[in-house]
């Protein structure tokens, strides 16, 4: 039983127009009855649930601040617990104010992502729809959100759920015949059990081949921008974050996050290693010498590897190649604009890469190809379209979902061999318990503090 | 008559649990009709005033995000005007889709400071209690918090109403005696008139002598540290930034906003120029010359000059002290943990400054003496317990009440001299008009857009 009551301060912190602190849990309504005090003089028990409230947070007599008072009681809260939200100014000090006065009346400060495992833990949201709350917060792209949302919406713990029945089903026939050992066994009711896995591996494959494209929506194409020196990296890299500043700034009431540099590719998230570090590893191959450059190539998803048309093919081009073993790689012959001496037939030769892209970033030639050539390297064709769909995103989903297909092919084959059911049995809730990951079912306690830790504050 | 709808982020942008995107005007409650679901799908309509109702933000069938939807009807509502405010989940891209698609439904953004100058224009609250939002968001203390809370409270406009009632009252006799000529002319009148100008002068006197004190809290003391090479500036610098660290970091929720060093000397904020403009200027006597130390001095409220107590006073010293003619200056002889060579009556004598005190950064000597230097300087003894009383914070505001004790004053010499009523008439007009400038009912209309523009956006 959880008997402690949680505060947090919900929203970025920063001068703004409002500030919400939040508080969760059975002391909830008596701490804002302490604080609150409504211009007429409403007693707090007054009010009722689902409204928005407007008065003081007072300390004793002294006004605090003026604020509006959200009331939501359990259950129906998004904790599940009785929840109250403290619109406050959203400067520094009458947040820091406020949320003093609710820990010295007897709160205590949530831990990150608290809020969301109480949910959880409440029942009120499974696992899967508490990770895509985050997933959510964190979308770099809209395409991302898309998916983030329809987990929240729960719309991959039903497919989760429609497997398990087939499962649980099969189980509940296994388990009843093992425990009379006298019933029949029946021809049919094996082939049947069969064919309900059969169709259980089928879902889980269709789910799993969404992954690779989920992941890539969730967590962006990590990218590195190599090659030697005055190719044309430095060029590319601002044209890529320019074209993409352009339409950040465009957000209304947005301030672009300048700690990562992030764009997107026709809703696909690339994460470009942040200017700094591009910087750093450009002249790299003389300045900080290969083992550097293996580095940033080994931590990266996908590798732009820019040669200089107007040049021939020399050893700082292969040095660079030689580091590119069993990586995405798509190579830009740049400055298209000027005489070409190294010519695209003779970079695929000597390179082996077949994605070899003419362009140039001055004169803006062919990097419409260059993102056309990303959708294809990673498959996201169709992603656009059907974004509506639930991918998978999330790597431990993936791992849960593929562990149960084992299972359920163990199974399946186990049966084939006619082997007892018991064993099959143990087959099937190795399934069950795979798939109960991903919704939070029969994860341990450990293992759910540590991805709740993972949550922002005050979420 | 305002016919827009306008929206706006009013929380601070970042990853957080929640962002709230803030709708008023007439189409308010349409907007949000055409993009919220409810699970329950009760229709938009039946939602109540001081209502939060959970649901969906939705672009036709496509689910954008997760949402709390917040309904205030006019005239009930921050505005003024029918008011939504939409609790997004606190990513980037979730509140960019929400906001582009209110934007879509025929919102328009919002201007910096225009929720609450919708506010002041429908009557709601005066323009100090507007100004008093701004400041109440950017309080860098919590001294600073309780002048802008009262001003909130609007005990500022509750105090420039008594006196304007005074001057009211007296120019409604006046006017009655200068429209009926044949009116006998009552010597008592006209010696109530004076005692009401008098109550007023003194009324306004008592505001006026809390300026300097409010404008500190309000807007906080700009220190500079100087002194020559090698006399402990980074230190003290260090030592004031670091005690103050600890004291933020500490604050649960919250995190420091490294742009500006600012610091609390018991409440009383004080800001010390940034840490780089500061390391800047360190070696100012010899790398950047006389002309750069000038100017930093020049725009502080406050220098610490730093002297090295073992050792002897010096031209660059005396250069130093050649730059601080008519500033508050206090005298810090550092490392009194040496041996002394340059004693505090030399440093009296050759400064001039009486305020000298002997300290020790590295051995943490008489810096609590150094506190109450600050708080004797600016004579703010007694700012730390009264702070609940009404301090006139903002110089606009300190302008207008000056201007108006002239008026009166005039108004009281005229009256002494015998001037006829319908001189002593324009003065008492005169005295209502700027009065009138703090509350904001006299003010054109360009005036009002420039001071609403210094707001932040969402407010």
């Amino acid at each position: 039983m959880l008997t402690d009551t949680i505060v947090a301060v919900a929203t970025a912190i920063g001068q703004s127009s409002v500030g919400i602190v939040r508080i969760s849990g059975p002391k909830a309504f008596q701490i804002a009855g302490e604080i609150f005090r409504s211009p007429k003089s409403t007693s707090f028990v007054e009010f009722k649930a689902n409204t928005i409230n407007y008065g003081y947070i007072v300390d004793g007599d002294k006004v605090i601040d003026e604020v509006l008072l959200s009331i939501f009681k359990a259950p129906k809260s998004y904790t599940g617990e009785d929840v109250v939200e403290v619109n406050c100014h959203g400067g520094r000090i009458p947040i820091k104010k406020t949320m003093e006065l609710i820990l010295k009346k007897g709160a205590r400060l949530a831990e990150p992502g608290e809020f969301t495992k109480r949910a959880f833990l409440n029942g009120r949201i499974d696992l899967s729809q508490a990770e895509a709350i985050m997933d959510l917060i964190s979308a770099k792209t809209e395409l991302s959100l898309d998916v983030a949302t329809s987990h929240v919406l729960g719309k991959l713990s039903v497919k989760v759920q429609e497997i398990n029945e087939l499962i649980i089903s099969s189980l509940a026939y296994i388990e009843a015949t093992i425990d009379y050992p006298d019933e029949v066994f029946e021809e049919g009711e094996i082939l049947k059990i069969k064919n309900n896995l059969l169709e259980g591996v089928k879902k889980l494959e269709k789910l799993l081949i969404t992954s690779n494209a989920g992941k890539i929506l969730r967590e962006g194409i990590k990218t590195t921008i190599v090659g030697k020196p005055n190719v044309g990296k430095s060029s590319l890299l601002n044209r890529l974050l320019n074209s993409q500043r352009a339409i950040v700034t465009d957000i209304p009431g947005t301030t672009r996050d300048i700690l990562e540099e992030q764009i997107s590719i026709r809703g696909i998230p690339m994460i470009l290693v942040d200017t700094a570090g591009i910087r750093e590893t450009e002249d790299v191959v003389e300045k900080i010498g290969v083992e550097r450059s293996k580095k940033a190539i080994e931590e990266s998803d996908l590798i732009l590897f820019v040669l200089d048309g107007s040049r021939s093919w020399d050893i700082y081009d292969q040095q660079i190649l030689e580091l590119l073993q069993r990586k995405n790689v798509i190579v830009l012959l740049n400055k298209r604009d000027l005489k070409q001496v190294l010519t695209k037939e003779e970079v695929k030769k000597i390179t082996g890469y077949q994605e070899v892209i003419e362009i140039s970033v001055n004169e803006d030639i062919n990097l419409d190809k260059l993102e056309e050539a990303i959708i294809k390297t990673y498959e996201l064709k169709d992603l656009i379209s059907r974004s509506d769909e639930v991918l998978i995103s999330n790597i431990r989903h993936e791992k849960s979902l593929e562990a149960a297909k084992f299972n359920l092919e163990d199974a399946i084959k186990n049966i084939e061999n006619g082997l007892p059911l018991d064993i099959i049995a143990i087959d099937l809730r190795d399934a069950w318990e795979n798939l109960g990951k991903v919704t939070g079912q029969t994860l341990n306690k450990s293992i759910i503090d540590e991805i709740f830790s993972r949550f922002c504050l005050g979420k």
